[in-house]
């Protein structure tokens, strides 16, 4: 029996906040006169109706959710939270429910596919909704990355549960006390990225907006040409804090409480940190030889956009495939990268890499020396074969996941670029994909509504690492 | 300390073989009246003394090898060999050493990518030296699969290691029984496979020519048109053949000398059956919707050109780019899939597929249930660490030496499409890439000379399951 009441209760809680969070744009559409503040009201009553209808069903006591009950949560939520928070945008010149949604899960999972173009002529209140989006899509997705993922070893992040029990023994409190911790370290980053690209010389408006999606790693811009038209000290912001916002969140916290720098020699942020440095550094060198360009202008672009790619974020600074065939190959090849376990980055993840790479190291070695022994650590948690399959079954679920999409895709009529690297965009939650229609120039309005549903599924399956939503297929999750 | 003696003698032997097949095309051009035996003459007194050089400095007793003398001897006698095999070409028409190396390690391998054009007019002997190339080059593979890859566990193949292990006790005179058997089972289909293409309208040279490049899944033709202009029988033939030439060639053997069918329960023979004729109905199904096309019409370029490409050989019975955009696509996936281990193809191979399937399958079951345990066979042998940490270390060196071989292509120039895909279509051994410029309507010669050495790297690496070549890396390979 799937636990209905408390998932009920906690669904209504989540709408809630939604609704809340919905009063925001409602206050910048009064502030800025565009009349828009109806429709956010209405959708937020709608949506407050519904949390209503949702907690009253449910109740508080008994909440002891079984691992069944976390999986079908989880989904559900993400599901049924787009569903409303996707009602502003259907009131906005006529745009129809599958547009609204795929925007809204594209924000809500930090995806930054949009469907929206002219947004330098789009309402404030809707663009801070787009943000806000993001923003909330952000934090939820790392404190279920802290509170729930561990607990279900989704594709082998079993290796990072110790790092959050070492808090405390009882799931709840420890939960909370990490949650609300997170929050803090989250707005206080937001808050210093919004000052870095207002002294950047952004406007206040668009300092808020970009410090929201360039934290969440969502990357939604006010503008259709993206970060192209801001300064290079604003690209150098932007690239500090989606890196920032590549880091295990919980770092950020063990720093505070620990009042140390200890952490800085986990092995995820090592190699993350000497990936960006030494990818942007070749990236750069390649860019001012074949571009002929001042090696720091170099190093500025291909720092921003390689970190942009690298942690799913999506920003584009400059048309990057006006850099050359081999940057679309670069590119493509990033889209798969991801940065660390823990932050709002979606895609492969470093940690997958790393573990991959000692894996290969020792079945390597033991190709020479079979019956030679070779303990293997992570983090200094050994490598067993729990996680060894773990990480099989993810890289799987990943590569299927995006075949099919892609086919999918090739089938409703989509061009064969479009449909591969939108696959990958989706499933990846980088944003943008490659070529004329859905690059860093375009925009994913044109696509048929069929291929906008399967990309909105393809970035939920892709945030919630693909195999919390695969064992819902399992005929044996459903039997008990 | 490496045992070099004994591996000298050995490649003596091999090249004395490849000096002996040289006189095949000599024969073929003094019939013809071509006026080239002179240059077969002269590559095969070459191979011939290098093969005497190699047999007397190296000496007959004492042939234990050991595991890393294994690695050592198979990477280097396919470069030894093919490098001397190659010199018939460089005596034709000003052929480059590039292209004619290229050529050479693209027929050995199997691979079939060519840098020839004007097929159509080119040199009988220089046609059935490339056919000749690629029918030893399979069979060279076969054996080598048979009696060397289980020993090395390359890539999970211990997976097969009983069921050769069955026949004898001791090494050589098992490898030697087998070996011996392999070779008439492989000469007696490709008669067979010549017969059918005589009785389905071929002339005898054409028939010759494309039995021994079906068999070997190698895709080599006589004319540039590859398979088009062949009639439906004959396409119906080089599917059938290029089938079996997918199959375990064990499986035969053991059909023969068990006078059994119950060969045929084997999982991974099961496995590949029921994709093909599956896959081939889809495709067929959609082609016939598609292009307005009857369904046997349909069933009949849709099995084919599914069968070219899993199996890896790579004939092209049209351009399917033809078919629109949604075929590029899906035969970009095909690419990867490959057909039996055991077999002359290439590529991924079906029971890795099963195998990850397996794995994927009790991961879910165990995200579910997470203490319960789930026995794990493949074949009737347990899926044990040792199976999953070489299949992962197999998927990552192979899709390593992708980006890499790709990102390298795409830095001497090549345009991205024919980088990606030329990657791949080396390292499968598949052979024509999509795209115009090296799609199934084009060829290899335009591109620079470091990407001619560059794919005949990946297509060695390729054929050796990449981790025979990487262990050679490792620094603790070379110590003692
Ligand atoms: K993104
Ligand atoms: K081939």
């Amino acid at each position: 029996m799937i636990n209905i009441r408390p998932l009920s209760f906690l669904l209504g809680l989540f709408l809630a906040v939604v609704a809340g969070l919905m009063l925001i744009p409602a206050g910048v559409s009064l502030y800025h006169g565009e009349g828009l503040a109806e429709d956010f009201f209405k959708s937020a009553s709608l949506t407050a109706i519904a949390a209503l209808m949702a907690v009253s069903s449910g109740y508080r006591s008994q909440l002891t959710l079984s691992t069944r009950d976390l999986y079908l949560f989880t989904t559900l939520t993400w599901i049924i939270v787009s569903m409303f928070a996707a009602l502003p945008f259907t009131f906005y010149h006529g745009i129809s429910y599958t547009d609204a949604f795929f925007e809204t899960m594209s924000g809500i999972t930090t995806t930054g596919s949009t469907v929206l173009s002219g947004l330098n002529d789009t309402a404030w209140s809707i663009l801070i909704w787009r943000s806000l989006l993001q923003w909330l899509g952000g934090i939820g997705f790392i404190v279920m990355g802290v509170a729930i993922f561990p607990m279900l070893n989704v594709g082998g992040m079993r290796l990072f549960r110790t790092e959050s029990s070492d808090w405390s023994d009882k799931w709840m409190p420890r939960t909370q006390l990490i949650g609300r911790g997170l929050v803090k370290v989250y707005l206080l980053l937001t808050a210093l990225c919004c000052l870095g690209y207002l002294l950047a010389g952004m406007t206040p408006f668009e300092a808020i907006n970009h410090a929201m999606t360039t934290l969440s790693t969502g990357g939604y811009s006010t503008t259709d040409s993206s970060m192209t038209h801001f300064s290079t000290l604003a690209h150098w912001n932007g690239t500090l804090f989606m890196f920032l916002g590549g880091m295990p969140m919980l770092i950020y916290l063990q720093m505070v409480h620990m009042r140390s720098l200890s952490v800085w020699n986990d092995q995820q942020v090592k190699g993350y940190l000497s990936f960006v440095v030494a990818a942007s550094l070749a990236l750069a060198w390649w860019l001012s030889n074949a571009k002929q360009l001042p090696f720091f202008d170099a190093l500025t672009l291909a720092s921003f956009n390689l970190v942009s790619v690298v942690t799913t974020t999506g920003f584009a600074s400059t048309d990057y495939s006006a850099w050359g065939p081999a940057a679309g190959v670069i590119f493509f090849f990033l889209m798969f990268v991801g940065a660390c376990s823990g932050s709002t980055s979606g895609a492969i993840k470093i940690f997958r890499f790393q573990l991959a790479g000692a894996i290969l190291h020792k079945a390597l070695k033991q190709q020479i020396h079979p019956s030679a022994l070779f303990p293997q650590r992570y983090n200094r948690r050994t490598i067993n074969e729990d996680i060894v399959r773990s990480l099989v079954s993810f890289s799987i679920l990943f590569i299927a996941t995006i075949i099919v999409l892609a086919l999918f895709l090739v089938l409703t009529g989509v061009d064969p670029v479009s449909s591969l690297t939108g696959a990958i965009t989706a499933v990846t939650n980088v944003g943008p994909g490659l070529g004329e229609v859905i690059g860093p120039a375009g925009n994913f309005a044109s696509l048929p509504d069929s291929a906008k549903w399967a990309l909105s599924l393809g970035m939920l399956l892709g945030r919630l690492e693909i195999i919390t939503v695969a064992v819902l297929f399992l005929p044996s999750f459903w039997r008990y």
